[in-house]
């Protein structure tokens, strides 16, 4: 015999059931219908891909990725995000200029802990002019978590401001990428624990000081924009340069479309992943709009940036691209707690309400519980589209039957002499009144007028 | 430079997009409609499990499931069904009695050839009396292919009386399951191969012979049950008894539930995997009805049975079930050919048709081509819930809007002036008539009307 523990799922990973799924497919209806307001055209690829295609794609943390053993095939490994797929595709379709796409899907990543990574959805655009779809992506992301009734904050970022400031405080080009995955950590610890690993990486105190200086630093973007382009020393950078104008762009655009008082600037913020060339984004939490506040703390919700060079690195045509992901668990998380909030139930109900019920009574032992003439109505039912139970017994009591039906709206009832006369009950139930209940003897029908009455029934029910 | 094959999916993967994404959504949408009908919750679990959990439930098919690399954490597998995930659960779940679940999703198995094995989505009933769950999944079988306008045959046995013939043929209780996978075979390879297989697994020429007799008979159910009752031979053997009594009782309930015309009794069906204990069916097409024949060959779309015993091997509890797999790949191959038959177009239509495109004209240089404006107009529009567009150009050419907005039912013209006088133009589009377009200057609306005036053109157009 199994030990229970030996029948969880994997570590990081969890079974969805009932409830739960609604919610995440409502989560994700919302999403999908602000995407495909601008535009957006589904799409998916295959949980694996060639491990050569997410070779030198994730930096210091490929070693996050699920391999698939050698079984004598190709070498496979899990997808670790749903950028590099689509790169992949778009790097060989030399058809495709101009794409809006959005994929939905689960990515693998062995994190330790382990954390379960859930559904991610992502939105693309292919060759435009700087900044414009950027600000498209941040008025998208506006627009979903109004949706979504979560009250966030986009902190804004450019790599080449970040790379413009890591030069002016002397990292070596060399130690840019693994200084900017250590900044990263700047939202989850404080500045001396990062401090002490830009030591460990090799930084001198000096250097790790003024990275320090400037890193820490965030605010509203024209202010910051403003705070940036009068330090004497920074002027000096023209990596840096080029990304004050293009965050002065982005500004004047996301003024235009009445985003800008969601972004706040912060300098500390980097990404892990090396493919981000310009400006990146990552969405918190600042109040669950239910007033319900504080929320739960679950870290970014959604993060994306601009890869301009991806498609580029497999070697057939480059193509600018910017990205958005949504952390759909995350925002699970947040959804569940203030429904649970609401409702106080326990546990996902796996019961989906029938709206009919069908009922066999009769007397005696000459009773055979009608068992095909409820299959016969069921079917009918069914038919027409209305949701229909009846017991799985061949004769079932009478009571087992109320049992069961309760919560349903509308029953019918069989019985042998009116079968006879082609005759069937349709009556309403009427929930918690047992006086009611056994007064109402419901309505004699003929066979053929069932499925018409018990919509009448039950367009009465639903308008009450 | 990667070379354009090593940019392939793996093989037997494909990649989805636009339209044929939009047509498997709504495959999944008709079968769900129909599962939630009948009482059924979604469901979902890992894409990969612990490797225990896949042990021994799988017969000859085990050497084609996925195993993760051993890199350090837990022994897991890619999901190989929806299945034995569904029974780990049920296993440890004292609480849940009954329960209608469905899944939707992809499940791997390292075929030769590979295959595209795309999503499956099942339905399963927990303890409940014997053939009345079997005959209500039948029926769902028959509503889902009549939504989806595809005409099939059920093709049904039953595993005891599969093993009763067996028995009788003089097949030895340890080779019953590999004789059963090779009889399997009988819809792809004809008889000579399969009996070539029968004596390579060790049946003398007689016992091969004798299994062929049986084995090649199908027909309609209650005539099939016929002949097997009055077979003297067969009538010794109690375990085919029983699995004849069950077929009767089930032939009742379907012909009360009307679908007894679609089902065919086929000896020669067995069905591949080791934990199927009773009734087995698979779906086959037998005629497209949109009278397009002969439809395409794709195998099975459908398939599934009676397992009483998989959730009781966990050694935790017995839960009799049965269950449904739909094959969403193949059911989309048959429905994409119909689709491609009518409309001829060539490859995905990637673009998604927006419901406005926003123009600014102007003359000479003194015009910045409005794109802020532009913008402020497009976050009204997204706002209102209107998939609108507009060039990510700084200063776009008349003549290049023109040509992007092809298709577009209304247009919002931008002009300097207009906008000084607080004021836009909103114009319905004429596809294709040069003369109207050029006379018809649209309507000056105040800004503050337009998504108002928006909305009452695109409802005017959609009602022509």
């Amino acid at each position: 015999m199994a030990t229970k523990a030996s029948l969880k799922t994997p570590k990081g990973t969890r079974d969805w059931v009932g409830q739960n799924v609604h919610l995440r497919d409502d989560i994700l209806r919302t999403i999908t219908t602000v995407l495909e307001r601008h535009g957006g055209t589904p799409f998916d690829t295959p949980v694996f891909e060639l491990r050569s295609i997410l070779a030198e794609k994730y930096g210091e943390e490929s070693r996050l990725i699920y391999n698939l053993e050698d079984q004598g095939g190709e070498a496979c490994s899990l997808r670790y995000d749903l950028t590099v797929p689509f790169a992949r595709w778009l790097s060989t379709r030399s058809d495709v200029q101009h794409v809006k796409r959005y994929q939905v899907a689960n990515v693998y990543r062995r994190d330790q802990p382990v954390i379960s990574r859930g559904r991610l959805r992502e939105f693309y655009h292919g060759h435009l002019r700087p900044m414009i779809p950027d600000a498209e992506i941040l008025c998208i992301i506006a627009e979903v978590f109004e949706a979504l009734k979560i009250g966030v904050t986009v902190k804004l970022n450019d790599r080449k401001v970040l790379d413009g400031l890591f030069e002016v405080a002397g990292v070596s080009t060399d130690k840019v990428r693994t200084v900017s995955s250590a900044v990263d950590k700047l939202d989850k610890a404080p500045w001396d624990e990062v401090r002490k690993e830009l030591l460990e990486k090799g930084l001198s105190d000096e250097v790790a000081d003024r990275v320090g200086s400037y890193v820490q630093r965030s605010g509203e973007l024209r202010e910051m924009i403003k705070r940036l382009e009068s330090d004497a020393e920074l002027a000096t950078n023209a990596r840096l340069g080029g990304g004050l104008a293009d965050m002065k762009l982005l500004a004047s655009y996301l003024e235009a479309m009445d985003v800008a008082d969601k972004v706040s600037f912060d300098l500390s913020l980097a990404r892990g992943l090396d493919y981000y060339t310009g400006l990146i984004y990552e969405v918190v939490v600042v109040e669950d709009n239910d007033g319900q506040s504080p929320p739960p703390q679950v870290g970014s919700i959604a993060a994306g940036g601009r890869y301009d060079d991806l498609v580029g690195m497999y070697g057939w045509r480059p193509l600018p691209c910017v990205g958005l992901s949504f952390g759909i668990d995350r925002i699970f998380t947040l959804l569940d707690a203030r429904r649970k909030k609401k409702q106080k139930s326990g546990g996902p109900d796996l019961r989906v309400q029938a709206e009919v019920y069908i009922m066999a009574f009769g007397d005696g032992d000459g009773f055979d519980g009608l068992l095909t003439e409820r299959m016969r109505v069921a079917r009918q039912l069914w038919s027409a589209g209305v949701r229909a139970e009846f017991s799985a017994k061949v004769r079932p009591k009478p009571q087992e039957q109320f049992n069961a039906s309760d919560g349903v709206p509308v029953a019918v009832i069989l019985g042998q002499e009116e079968l006879e006369a082609g005759q069937v009950r349709v009556k309403r139930l009427h929930v918690g009144d047992r006086n009611v209940q056994v007064k109402d003897k419901g309505q004699l029908v003929p066979m053929e007028g069932l499925v018409a009455e018990v919509k009448k029934l039950l367009a009465s029910t639903a308008s009450d």
